[in-house]
C-alpha cells in the first residue's frame, strides 16, 4: 500500500491480452497446492505439476486449485489453457494493480480481490491480489506470495467442520472472500489502536511528528478505502449470477458478504471522521491558545508603550523644565503612570478583554 | 454509542454461520416471555422454556416471542432449530453490530433496529440492537437487556386498545418497530435540550470545556444519524414485500413509519445545522473581538512610538544640543509631540480605521 | 418558522393512529365552512355542523369543505368518519409538523402543504400547514387558523372567473395549491428586500447586529426552503396519479405548478447565494483593512524602533563618551537617524510594502 | 441579468392562465413578421396582422411566424385562439422570468430558450426569453424585442443555402435554438476575454477594484449557468419526442445541440475555475506577502528591544553606578549590544527564519 | 492542453453541418494512409488519392484508412460522400475541440478520442483529437497531424502479431482505441515523476515559483480528466451497441478498456489528492513556523517591555529622586528587573507557553 507514483502501471503498446507481469515479484517459484473433497472423501497434494491439474478437474467432488506466484507467463498460459480462460483474465490476474472487481465468463467467473496484511514493523497495510476463477466443481485461486488468510478455511475442510464439506465450489468461492473480508475487521482493529493512539498523542502532546503520522495513517485509510470500495459493487453483481454457477441457497450468504463490506466501510469512515475531528479540535485549540499569548503581550505592550513614553519625557535634558526641579514631581509622575496604568485596565476590564 | 475504536466486530477466521456473541454483555440469564392474542382471547408466560415455545407457535392468534440476552450460542440456535431460522440470521442476531437493515427469507422476514435510551448521567445515548422476526402467526423479538420501550405496546395488547387485538403479526411487527421510532423523538427532544443548553453556552460564556461538549454532542449525533440512517431503507424494503407475510392493509401505516424516520432525520440534521451555525458565529465573533483588541493596540503603539523616539533625542546627552538650552525648547517639544499625535489620529479618522 | 428545539414533535408510546394536537393552538372553536358550486349554481355557507356536511357531499358539483382549526380530536374523528378517512391521515392533520407529502388511499387524495406567511413586526416568516383531502367530487381543507391566502379563489368561484366553475373537484385542489405557492412569491419578494438591505448594510456598516440579522435570514431561508422542497417532489406524484380521481386535463396546470414550486426554489438559492457572497466579500474586505491597519503598525514600528534605541544609546551616562563631547556630534546623529529611516523607507518600497 | 432581487416574479393571487405581462417592457408595438417557404418558393412579410395568419397557417411548405413583442395580453390572446394554444402556454410566454424549458401539448410542442447578448457598454450579459411553439407545418416564435441572432438563419432560407429549404417545421425549430446556443459560444468568447483580463490584473495589480470586478464576473457566469442548465434537460426531452411531431431524421441533429449545449456549460465551468484558482492563488500570495512584513518586523523588533533595554539601564541616573565611571563602560556596553544582537541573528538563522 | 480562454469554440451563424475547421493548424497537406489485411494477406499504401479508397472498401478482409490532417474543408468532403457519413460527422471531425463520445449512426459508429502526448520541453501535455468511424469492414480515422501512437499498432498487424489478423473491423476499433487510453499510462507515469518532484520540492524548498508549478500541474491534470473522462461513458455505450456492428466476442475487450479507462481516471485522482495533501501540509507547516517567530517576538517584547520601562523611570531627570542617591539604588534596580524578568518567565512556563 506504499504509493509508489511512478510504477509502470501497464505495458503501454503491446497487443490486448499480452501476458507480462505488473507489480513486485514476491517470491520465486510458482506452486500449485489442490484440495479436492466431497462429503466423504478429502485428497490434499502441495506442489503438483500442471499436467496433473487435469485429472482432479474431472474428478468428483469439489476441487480448489491454489496458484502461488503470478509472474511467469509461460505458467499461466499453460493453466489458461487448462481451464479455457480469455487471455484478458489471465492478463488481469498477472497484472497485481486491478480494482477488485467481478466479471462473468462464458462457463466461469472471475473475481478479483484485495488480501490486507498489517505490518507491525513498518506500521503500515501490505496490499496482495487475489483472483478467483469460479467453474463448475472447481475454484482456480491466484495470489502472489505464501502468506494468506485461508489456513483457518483449509483447516475447516479438512476437519469437515460447518457445512462446506456439503456444498458446491461457489460456496468454496465464498468462503475464501468471507475469509479475506473477516481479515479486514483484524486490519481496522489494529487501524483503529493507530487512530486511537494519534487522537490522544494529538492532544497531550502535538508535534510535528504526529502530523506527519497522522498524514500516513490518513493515507492508509484512504488505500483502504480503495481496496474495498469496488468490493462491494463486485458482491452486489455476484448476487445477480443466475445458477447454476451460483446456486440460490448462497444468496443469503453472499447478502451477509455485502453487509460485512458496508460494515467495513462504515468503520473506516468513522475513523476518517475520528481524525478528522481531532485534527480539527487540535487546531482550534491551538490557534486558542495563540490568541491568548497574543492577548497577553497586546496588553502588556498597551499599557506600558505610554508609561514609557511619559518616562522618556521626564528624561529629557531641556534646561528649562520646571516639573524636574518640583519637590513632589517625581512622586506626581509616578501617581500619573499608576493612574494612566489603572485607567487602561478599567477600559480593558469592561471590554471584557480579559 | 460510546466509541469504542478497538472492539473485535467480528470473529475473523470462523466458519460463516458461526454462532459467537459479539458486544458487551448486558445481563446473566436469557428469558423467553410470550403473549399470544386475538380478537377474544389473551394469554401471557414469563420466563417459559423454549420447548415450550412449539404450542403457542401452533396455536390460533398471533404469538409474541420476546427473547431477552444474545450471548448464550447454545439456546440461540435452539430457537433458531424451533422456528427454522438460517444460521446467518442467528449470526447476526447475536452480533450486536450490525446496521439496521430488512432481509427477506424463505417463510420470514427478518429485520434489525437499533433501540436508543438517553442516558441521563453518562449525558450521552446508549444503543441497543433488537432483531426482530416476522413468520406467519408469530414475531420474535431478541433484544440485549431488559430494558425496553415497549411497556405501552404490552399494555395496549393487554387492554385491546386500538386495532392491534384485530390485525395480524404483520402489524405486531409494525408496531414493535413503531414503538422504537417513536421513543427517537424522546431522545431528539433531549438531545435538543442539550443542543440549545450548548447554543447558548457558546455564545455567553465560550471555554474550551465548551468546546468537548459540543465536539461530543456532534459525535452523538453522527452515532444516532448511523443508527438511523439504514432503517430508512429497510423500512423502504418492508414496503415492498408481498402477501402474505405483509398484508396490503398495513402498506398506509408502514408509509406513515417511513415518514416518521425521515421526520427523525430531519430533526438530526437540524440540530446539527444549529450547532454548526452557532460555532460559526461563535468563531466569527472570537476572530471579531480579537481584531479590535489587536486595533488598540497598534493605534497606541503607532501613536506612542514615534513620541517615545522624540523624548529620547532631547534625552540624549551630546554637550551641544542648542535645542535643550532654550527658554521655549520644552514646551515646543511638548507642542511637536502633540502634533504628532493628532496628526496620526486624524489620519487613522480620514482612513475609518476607529 | 421560530425554530423550537424542545417542542413535543410526536406522543411517544401512543398507538398508531391515536388522535393527539401536535403543535400551537391558535384558535379555540372549529369551524367548517362549505362552498359548492357547478356551472349555474353556488351555495356558500359558514359555520356548518359535522351532520349538516353529508347533505352537501352527496349533493351534484363540486363541494369545497374548509376546516380552520386542527386541535379537537372528537370533532377530526367526526369529520374521519364521515369522509371514510384512514386514522393514520387524521393523525397527520392533527400534527402540524408534517413535511409536504402527497398520499393516494382508496378513494381520495391526501396531500400536506405549508402555507407561509410574512410577519412583519416580527420581521420573520411564519409557517402554517394546509392538509387537503381530493375526493369525488369533493375538497376537504385543513389549516390551523382563520388566517389564509384562499380569499381571490374564493371571489373567483363567487364571481365565476376562469375556468374554475366548468371544472371538478381535482381542479379545486390544484387551485388550492396554486394559491399558496403564488403566496411563496410574496414572501420571496419580503425576503428579496431584507436580502437586498442586509447586503447594503453589510458594505456601508458592518456591525455584530448586522451579522445577527443576516444568521437569522439565513436560517430563514433554510426553513422556507425547507417548507417548499418536499413539495416539488409531492406534485410530481400527483402527475402520476391516474383517472379517475385526477383527470387528464389537470396535467398541464400540474405541470405548470411544479415549474413554479422549481422557480421558488432556484430564487431561494439565489438569496442564498447572494447572502454568501456578501459575506465573503465582507469577510475579505475585513481582513484586507485589518492588513493594512496592521501594515501602518509595522512600518511605524520597524523605522522608528532602531531610531530609538540610538537615541538610547546617547542618553547613556558614561563617563568617557567621546561623541558626546563633539562639537557636530548632535547633527551626526541626527543625520545618521535620517539616513537609517532613509534607507529603511527604501528597502520597503523596493519589496512594494506599500 | 441584472439580479433584481425585489421584480414581481409573478401576480400571486390571479386565476392560473391569467396573461399578465411580467418583465420589462422592451418595446411599444407588437409586430408581426412570418416567412413562408418550400423547396420552390419563398414568400416573406413584415408587420402582418393577426387576422392575416390564418392563410399562411394552412397554405403549403412551412410557415414562421416571428411575434416581437410580448406585453400585450389581448394580442397573446389571439393569437392563442388563432394557434389553439393552452392558456397556461400563454401565461409562460409572457412571463420573461421563465427556466428554459420544454413541454409537450397536444398537437404542438412548447419550447422556452434565453437568447443572450453580451452589452459593450455596461460590460454585462443581457437575457432575453425566447418562446417557441412548434407545430405541424408552422414554428411560432415569441420574442422581447427587435434584436436578435437569427438574421443569419433568415438570410439561408431567403438563399436556400443548406438543406432547411427541403426539410419540416421540426428542422426550423432545431435551427432556431442552434441559433441561440451557437450565439452562447459567443458570449463565452466575450467572458473569456474578462477572465483571462482579471486573471493577469489580480495578479499584476491586485486593486478592491479587481475584486468587485471579479464578484460581479462570477454573478454573470452563475447567471448565464442558470440560463443555460435547464437547457440540456430540454432538449433530451425534445430527442424523446415520437413522430409526427419531430421527425427521426432530426435526431442527429438535435444529439449535435444536446452536445453543443454541454460544451458551453463545461466551458463556462472552466471558467468559473480558472477565476477561483487565479483568487486562490492571490490570496495565497497576499497572505504570503503579509507574512513576509510581518518577519521583518517581528525581527527588527526582537532584536533591538534588548538593546534598547541596556542602553536604558545605562541611562538611568543613579549616583552610585560603578560601570559609567569605567574607561571602558562605554566601548564594553557597545560591545554588549553587538554580542546580544549577533547571538539572536544567529539564532534566527539557526531556526531558518531568514 | 493549453488553456486557451479566447478560441472561437465554433463558428456561430452557420448551418449546422456547415464544415469548418476549428482549431490549431498542425500539417499542410492532407494524407490518406491505409492498410488492409486478412489472415492471409495485407497491403499497405501511403498518401492514396481519394478516390482510389473505394477499391480497397468494397475489397475483402479489414482495411484501416487513416487520414492525416483536418483542416481541408472540401476533402473531408470527399470523403463524407465515399463513405457516406452524415455532414454532423463531418462538422465535428473538423472540430478538434470536441467532447470523447459515441454515436451510432444507420450503418457506422462515430466516436471521438483524445490522444495525448507528453511534451518534454514545455513539460506539458498535448491534446489532439482522433475520431473514428467504424464500419463493416472498414474503419476511417481522422487525426490532427503526424505524430500518433498507433506504430506498435501497425506492427503488429505487419506481423501478423495477437489476434487482430483473425478479427473484424470492430476489432480493430478497439486497437486503435485501447493504443490510445494504454498511452495515458505513459503520461500519467510521467505525471506521477512531476507530482513526485514537487511534492519534494514544497517540503524541502517552498518557494513562490513551486506553487506555480504546482498550480500549473492541478490545471494540468483537470484537463487530463476533462479528456478522459467522458470516454468512460462513451465505452459504456459501445458495449451497447448490438451486433452486427460489434460482435459478442468484442465484449470482453470492451469491458477490459472501461477498466483500464476507470485506472486511469483512480490514478489521476490519487495524483489529485497528493498534491492536495502536500499543499494542506505545507501550509499547517508554515502558519506553524510563523506562530513560532511570532512566540519568541511576543515573550522577548512581553519580558523586555516592563523592564524598558523600569530603565525609563530612573533615566528621569526629576531633582528630587531619593532612590538614586541611594548606595544601593543600582544593584536594588537591577534586582527588581530580574524579579520581573523571572517571574515573567515563571507565568509563561506555567501556562505552557513555551
Amino acid at each position: 500500500m506504499e504509493l509508489d507514483l511512478t510504477k509502470p502501471s501497464k505495458k503501454a503498446g503491446a497487443s490486448p491480452g499480452t501476458l507480462a507481469h505488473v507489480g513486485r515479484r514476491r517470491m520465486d517459484d510458482i506452486r500449485i497446492n489442490i484440495i479436492t473433497y466431497g462429503e466423504q472423501h478429502l485428497v490434499e497434494k502441495r506442489c503438483i505439476a500442471i499436467g496433473a491439474c487435469k485429472a482432479f478437474l474431472e474428478g468428483p467432488g469439489v476441487a480448489w486449485f491454489s496458484v502461488t506466484g503470478i509472474h511467469d507467463a509461460g505458467h499461466i498460459e499453460d493453466i489458461g489453457d487448462l481451464f479455457h480462460l480469455h487471455p484478458l483474465v489471465l492478463e488481469d490476474v498477472m497484472q497485481s494493480e486491478q480494482r477488485p472487481k467481478m466479471e462473468e465468463f462464458d462457463g466461469y467467473i472471475f473475481v478479483v480481490l484485495k488480501m490486507l496484511f498489517f505490518d507491525k514493523e513498518k506500521a503500515g497495510v501490505r496490499v496482495e491480489q487475489v483472483s478467483l476463477i469460479l467453474g463448475p466443481g472447481y475454484v482456480l485461486s491466484f495470489q502472489e506470495s505464501e502468506d494468506d488468510v485461508f489456513e483457518p478455511l483449509r483447516e475447516r475442510i479438512r476437519m469437515g467442520k460447518g457445512r462446506i464439506r456439503n456444498m458446491g465450489s461457489d460456496y468454496l468461492a465464498y468462503a475464501i472472500m468471507d475469509s479475506i473480508v473477516d481479515h479486514y475487521f483484524v486490519i481496522l482493529e489494529e487501524m483503529g489502536e493507530a487512530v486511537e493512539a494519534l487522537e490522544e498523542a494529538i492532544v497531550s502532546d502535538p508535534k510535528t511528528k504526529t502530523m506527519h503520522a497522522i498524514q500516513k495513517l490518513k493515507r492508509q485509510l484512504i488505500s483502504f478505502r480503495r481496496a474495498v470500495w469496488p468490493l462491494r459493487e463486485a458482491i452486489s453483481s455476484l448476487q445477480q449470477v443466475a445458477e447454476p454457477l451460483i446456486s440460490r441457497d448462497l444468496s443469503a450468504f453472499l447478502r451477509d458478504l455485502h453487509d460485512h463490506t458496508i460494515q467495513v466501510l462504515d468503520t473506516e469512515e468513522t475513523f476518517h471522521n475520528t481524525i478528522s475531528e481531532a485534527l480539527d479540535l487540535y487546531m482550534s485549540s491551538l490557534s486558542k491558545r495563540m490568541s491568548q499569548v497574543a492577548q497577553v503581550l497586546t496588553m502588556v505592550a498597551t499599557i506600558f508603550i505610554p508609561l514609557t513614553f511619559i518616562a522618556g519625557v521626564y528624561g529629557m535634558n531641556f534646561k528649562y523644565m520646571p516639573e524636574l526641579a518640583h519637590r513632589w514631581g517625581y512622586p506626581a509622575c509616578l501617581l500619573l503612570m499608576l493612574a494612566v496604568a489603572v485607567g487602561m485596565l478599567l477600559y480593558f476590564r469592561r471590554k471584557h478583554w480579559f
